[in-house]
């Protein structure tokens, strides 16, 4: 086959297909021989799965066949004739949205929120989960040689960490709270700590991925008690004076990472959170959610939310794994070969504690 | 009578009675002699009489009698030991909170998260509607000769509308969207508009508010059409597609300073905010409302309470009145002298629509 | 002639020449016919003219001919394929420099600093002195019908203004001290008071450029008594202490914007300023100047480099004008026809203290 | 006797004398009794020794005897009537300079900047170097068990390098140049590394110096060739670009500490910075220097003085030391007991490439 493609045709139907080579498009394009997909929970492809019956992900309605996968490494194979830091054999982390650089968000340096941006497996852009994938040269950055392409491919989780990190403007010997030990929760835990946070803890309703959180950058980690339907927002009142008070930290945190989605997590954050603190909501859930308003305004809170990745988060996240720092593979808890891309997209779906991130290698 | 002092004992159950004249408790305090008192429908004694059953106002527990009113000016009468830049006979506006000076927040320059911020008519601190008040001096900011006493009580909500502006962090030639025009929000507007704000639309309910929003700093105002109950946020989507539209303002406002705490105009805000924008709530009404928290995430929203007054909120508000630059006298629509004052609290508590400020004198 | 260019070919040679007309080089390209041409004895042109022995303009060196001129306004005649926001017939002010959109810089909105920016005038790059000029599209900026051509010109040295305002981080209710009351300086401070400032003081060594500072934005103006050549620094000092003083600001300025480039003009600004304050170096003279650098560091400045236009500059500059908030047209003393550009380049270099801004037309 | 004290009577006239016990000012204060104090070759006695000829340091005079130290720890011996957090026995580091909380930078968060600061060992406030130090409870911060008291003194060097940090707005993986390798130097590039900075150099002339830098922070050390005085701007860009390209960061580095107060590092801390990047002059050296402001102005650069220590280091510095990323120990070179505090003084003053830190015992 010239191009195998891992395609999303309509709910439940996916399937590997020949697809054409694509071309580079503009001078400063590069073409990418994909190494490595890393696949998760918040995987784009899961929530249009799910939501298929609305008929769209918040803004973006599916309207035809698209090639899934978005976390990807790989190796140059062709650069433009403008290319100047890439050559072929080159092995790179892809970001995989690439803004117009032309309107008032990408001019100002706030390219996540470019409403042009060509985002891999976001309708009706094609995702990585191909042979190759044509991509802006200046979305490629070269990894260290000491990096494997595996760890190249888990830059992106990284750079969504850091963006969440970034967005909260954590600052050194700050207290931290993340809400959600899934493969994000854990790395801005770890981000956290590598920004010189004194105090970072994880929460999760899962005791073992608790266990995964202290293994990375968690101090300590809380599991919160069950929740009271009755009256949620009370219960998250109650539950996040008890979280307070066993880390002595009665004041409440500097920092609240939301990274859950889950209604009952973003009020233990808001109630968890210090007068003046900062909570960025990177998780996404239900749509509307009960939210104790008042509180914000009492509490001179900062709610931010947070999307993709900011400028310079690809780069801090590269720098991150190559130093050392922070030790992603150990998040990798399963490997596919690329025929069998629908098997690893089960396997996610399926939701099981013991899977963290998943990672389908490129076509042989 | 040595200080007639207006108290509240109990709910709906307020008299003038007599105190005794306070005393200097520190070399840095000074004593006023209260001129003017401003209330308004957001005034603590309303919610307090309103959420006397509830025995509470968020963290604040009413246990016994005090006397009410924060807004006031006055002439300082006698000063302490080591005041230096006040003297008696000085016309000042009255700063209402003197934090503590020694915690994080103090120290930090956030004074107004301050947890032992002694607050007038915050239980259980006494108020300002009384003869004298003792002040710390470096809260009470002399006046110039032309502005009268009036003015000098309209500073108070001068400087909350300051601080929405502030919190914001509004710069010049930005779009900005009020919602609710009484007092606060009128002043909002036109503190946006001072601070070089281009465009400026106030949006109420009640289209003499409208009116008054249009005189003051509003380039144009929006009576949104009645709700519907039955999915209200669809609804405040709607609405925000049709404000924006009717201005020209597709991609939305880059600020957002909610002032009415109605949940609908909460949703709206959200709604019609930019993405990357920030919204400001300032305005309090239910605890807890339906928020959609998914469009703040995937817009990059800012969202943050507002709560008092920040440092230079004060001066900032005597500048913008002081050289002209609004007029805060025709906000004053009724008047009552001292002993008229339960007059004037029941006055503002029947919420007429031609009721914007209320202004007490003091005692002759 | 197919598109006659006013083109500096080496020290004091000048002359009109015919040059091909420009092709587009991009989809997103336009084609602008120059209307309107400002120069101002900051030109590029000026500098070249001063520093030819040098060979070079800081990092520039001229190798060749070149078209001078960057502060234009002109009629768009051709766009792109893929322009949408303007079309043949729009009225435009032209931001004369193209940043490559694809360094670090210009990814994280710092696009004034990249250093593969197409900037007009400045070597190799031609400039705007000619019937046609090639433009990004979203570097031309439509005007609304109320603004003339000649008020479009204007708005590049507004928007320098602007990014020396935005440099300084200016905020409402702060002093503000502008050193030079040449066109930028005079413009500074209109649009410091257009923002909030308070109190705004221009100073210059020449009475008639005061004259034309207070007609608009500087509430006052300071005229510095002689140097004292022996021991400038200390002269500095003294002088410093004399402005506060007469101004009652004996803590200094919150701001100071030097827009003249003269070093005693600096070491003033340095005395004057607050503790704490932020000074912005925006005129360029000497390249090493003798500084207080103790002064500096114990009185906690911030002293930034401004160069250039910020992103968003212009359509802050275009709002200011067509606001009538700053009236422009005042500010434009002398007027030539496109034949007469080397007169009107001569008239500027003379240096006469009633010549302002000097406006060239476009070829008829 | 009852408060033995170290007093500097005049030039180069030092004694232990005795003096009352101090009592306490005001209920928020408590008395410490001193354990530890450290010196080193910034400390005001040297500089006050040194300019005693011109009678004043900046804008202090020493008008009579003073009592020198200003880093000190030592241990609660009575408390103020108002104050918790503190009581007799705690072990504290104490920030010695104590702000009036009521002026205008105070209020906002700048109390460095406070005009009426009373500190340590500054005309006409007496220092440290006494049995007893009466000092404002929240100045005095306790420290964990494990830490010893001689790590406590060490506070006060590592909060001015946490200064140094947050003047520069350091972020996780900037790169970091680092001017001077003394105490200061060196713990900045600690401090830098600490914060995530992702590459930090450390510039000296003494290679022993650039030994322990290597030792805590630095990646990399440079020692720069020797200067030429004829143009030693010239020179200084030279060196830069040498240093730049020494370690592949031709475009230059995020952010320059100048911690040396040599006229010459200046000069290529401002050459050998990038674009846009911030400079913080942190080293007291001569007063006027020769500066290169063209290039402040072209580049972009922001140049910030620090003085002291700004709120939140002094705990931050504490996080630093207790949680064993910075090891302060190795960094006291020398020891003596109060009574041989001239000698301590002397050693100090004899500027010796093998002293670092001089640690003073508290009086027995």
């Amino acid at each position: 086959m010239e191009n195998p493609s891992f395609v999303l045709r309509a709910v439940k139907d996916v399937l590997i297909e020949d697809r054409p080579k694509p071309l580079l498009q503009d001078p400063y394009d590069v073409m990418v021989q994909v190494a490595q997909t890393g696949i998760c929970g918040s995987d784009h492809w899961l929530i249009l799965y799910h939501s298929w019956q609305r008929g769209r992900i918040g803004d973006y309605v599916l309207t035809g066949p698209m090639v899934l996968g978005h976390e990807s490494s790989g190796i140059i194979v062709e650069v433009g004739s403008k290319v100047q830091h890439l050559k072929a054999g080159d092995r790179v982390a892809m970001e995989p949205g690439v803004p117009c650089r032309r309107c008032d968000y990408c001019r100002k340096g706030s390219y996540h929120l470019c409403g042009k941006m060509i985002f891999a497996a976001t309708p009706p852009w094609d995702g990585t989960l191909a042979k190759y994938y044509v991509n802006a040269a200046d979305f490629c950055y070269r990894v260290p040689d000491h990096m494997d392409l595996e760890e190249a491919a888990m830059v992106e989780p990284m750079s969504v960490a850091v963006a969440i990190n970034k967005t909260a403007d954590l600052r050194a010997h700050q207290t931290v709270l993340v809400l959600g030990c899934g493969p994000i929760g854990v790395l801005c835990q770890a981000v956290a700590k590598a920004h010189g946070a004194k105090t970072v803890i994880g929460v999760d309703v899962v005791e073992s991925r608790l266990e995964v959180a202290r293994s990375y950058g968690a101090d300590h980690t809380f599991l919160p008690p069950r929740g009271d339907s009755a009256d949620p927002i009370t219960h998250a009142e109650k539950v996040a004076e008890m979280l307070k008070g066993e880390f002595g930290l009665e004041d409440g945190f500097d920092i609240v990472l939301e990274c859950s989605g889950a209604e009952p997590c973003v009020g233990l954050g808001i109630f968890a959170a210090k007068k003046g603190a900062t909570f960025v909501q990177a998780g996404m859930g239900k749509e509307n959610i009960t939210f104790p308003i008042t509180t914000v305004c009492s509490r001179g809170l900062v709610i931010k939310g947070s999307i993709r990745y900011l400028p310079g988060c690809y780069p801090a996240a590269i720098d991150l794994i190559a130093s050392g720092q922070i030790d992603v593979k150990r998040l990798v808890t399963h490997r596919f070969k690329f025929e069998q891309a629908e098997e690893a997209f089960k396997l996610v779906k399926a939701g099981r504690q013991d899977v963290f991130k998943v990672m389908i290698a490129g076509v042989q």
